[in-house]
């Protein structure tokens, strides 16, 4: 049996802490299948596309991570792709009772769906593409929040 | 070597929990800076200039304490006025992973800054300028929420 | 002394967990006013006639229960309707804020009112209208997450 | 009908605090019983016997509230007495989730049993019989904190 | 590759909850190891031997997974038998701080452990060994606490 | 006027995280003093005259802080001191709970009384005396938890 899991997100943009949990799912996971969520957010920084293509870039070296776009509800996406384990961050308190909202509501609709969380690294529990976003807008420094590519993109378009 | 620490929020309006932490910050430092986030609130009550007219009147007993408007990142504007210590109220838990990630991300963008919370007294707890806002806009009664002066500008100008 | 209580709310819509409320504060009281807020709601999927008349029918078998609107704050509502106590669904940690919150305003508002906080039942801890209306829109299967009429309504109103 | 609640607890001192929450109690229901448990501190300040008479003492003024003492699990000494709520002061985030898991396990105990939660006062808020034990202990001043007759004995029996 | 996590606990008594999360990680890895910690509890109503008798009786139909105990640190023993990951039940606010602390701990002691949560079905949400142990020695039900197994030698050894 | 702060603990041991606490709190206050509560400990690892003893090595670097030991309730050994801000760090929403109903009950026992809450490195969110304790009486490795000093101590005192 290979292990499958997926990692769903509106990854706009996607941060350090995303990759950290990425890397924490390819050790665990036979293949995760990073999912960008199309009209997750109201206006995006990145479109679909160029968020795909910058976490393509990015996961690069993972060997057993793909990156994909779906549209709807995870759920369906996940019976369509016939996968049964995806994979959320928890970074703190607040977060957990959202998260817990969502995945139990994902088991209404999918009974065989099962949430499984992880916790990133120390440093990153307070680091949101929210706050990533609020920074930048105000012209701070954005240095060590976001991968490599992402951070060139960001300047590329937006300006440094 | 002469202490001073800046309350950076909206104010919008300042209410009397505000004033209380002002009360026990201008205790503590030799200097207390409140400045008045400009762009802060979207459709705001009062202009910042009003906020800081109202805030500065209502200050006055405190000798130590000055008000100012300021823009952008609140990291940014430390620096400038040469300011290390930021000054926030803490109420309840939810306000305290909010404030954590604020003081976390201040902490990357300026390594020398410090943020000190402090806790209003009890009855001010559940007392919030959007509470205040949510009640004065039914009509409902105001009284021991606001600073005298501020209720007074408030039921001037919108009607009591 | 009759003892009555009223439970106020959007209800937009009406879930199995609001029921589920109703059903225990009805046990515990003489009598119960459910009240559907006027204007609590952005862009409700049903409008606040609708709403009455749907909760007036899921909820005839409860002889002590009546259903309502109201507009503006409840402490004034209350105060008209000579009623004390209000009755508030607590499910999860993020909710006791926000409801402690509304609810020591209230006191503020009308010394002599009470918050009477009911626990629904463990299967509805994560079951919330927004929750509800985020799946159906996304063509998510409602099943028993509403009461049979209101379902029903829904279907034939958005389709199924 | 009459209606009835139970308010049980230690009650090791009985405070101030939970002496607002009789108040709002006795103002709701027909007819409140507050029954201390017994075994339920390890090594009690003061013995059952004394803490129900110190009970009856300061609760004398409320006609609808009667003093008990029970043994045992709640839920069986509520089915003997035929009362079906029990009452239980909220203050914090931190009570809710002990609460609840008590809640909930009760229900599973006894079918019937609804447990109304209510707030305290804001002033309050962090005042518990384990602070007021401590405090004591180390020579603090209790003022405030305990109802006139209690605090009389506490200083009676263990010296001011 | 094949996935393999091992779920520590001290289980005096497992619970239903227990169980519920044994199933859910016996679904997403190939095997599962549930580990008996040997010193766990201070006053243990079951043996270490007589826990691990009874998890093997009752995880029997679960072809992936096997029962062992272990000593010391689990850091320790995941090094010793080459198993990567922890799964840990999370079930409220109040656990996640607890769990956090302990996995970040783990990480410090081990680089390459994964701590992985589950959640329960929401009606063991509020479910402890704790609660059952309580319950218990005051005479109340347990029914549905308890694997069958688990109950009935509860009651064979301690009486019903 | 020379501001002057107390940070007021147990610390056995005292950990990276206390010292990050204190190097924040020696850059805002012209004074600081580490105080070690006496009989805050049970069991302790090392006596008061140890503990200040390694404090005041540790913390000799910093010419503005002050170690002592101190009996009996904070706020009185600040009144004696004359001291009237307290130093705290505040790690995660537990934390907050309990820090909030000291803080609290201080006021009531000294109304000038001030507490002054302090976030340390992300890095020591989850760093406490008690984790230390636990993992290196399993034998786990405590490097990177304790200044060097503290550490070695415990080694030449326990082995290691």
């Amino acid at each position: 049996m290979k292990s499958i899991a997926i990692y769903p997100g509106t990854f706009d943009p996607f941060t350090n802490g995303h990759l950290d949990i990425v890397k924490r799912a390819a050790a665990i996971f036979d293949k995760v299948v990073v999912a960008v969520l199309i009209n997750g957010a109201k206006k995006p920084i990145f479109s679909v596309e160029e968020r795909v293509s910058q976490l393509k870039e990015c996961l690069k070296p993972f060997a057993n991570v793909e990156v994909e776009s779906f549209d709807g509800l995870l759920a369906d996406y996940m019976t369509k792709r016939n996968i049964n384990v995806a994979i959320r961050g928890l970074r703190a308190v607040s977060d957990l009772e959202y998260e817990f909202q969502i995945a139990h509501t994902n088991r209404m609709l999918k009974k065989d769906m099962e949430t499984v969380f992880l916790m990133p690294s120390a440093k990153y529990t307070y680091l949101t593409s929210t706050i990533v976003r609020e920074v930048y807008s105000h012209g701070g420094r954005i240095k060590d929040m976001l991968p490599e590519n992402v951070e060139r993109e960001l300047i590329r378009v937006y300006g440094g």
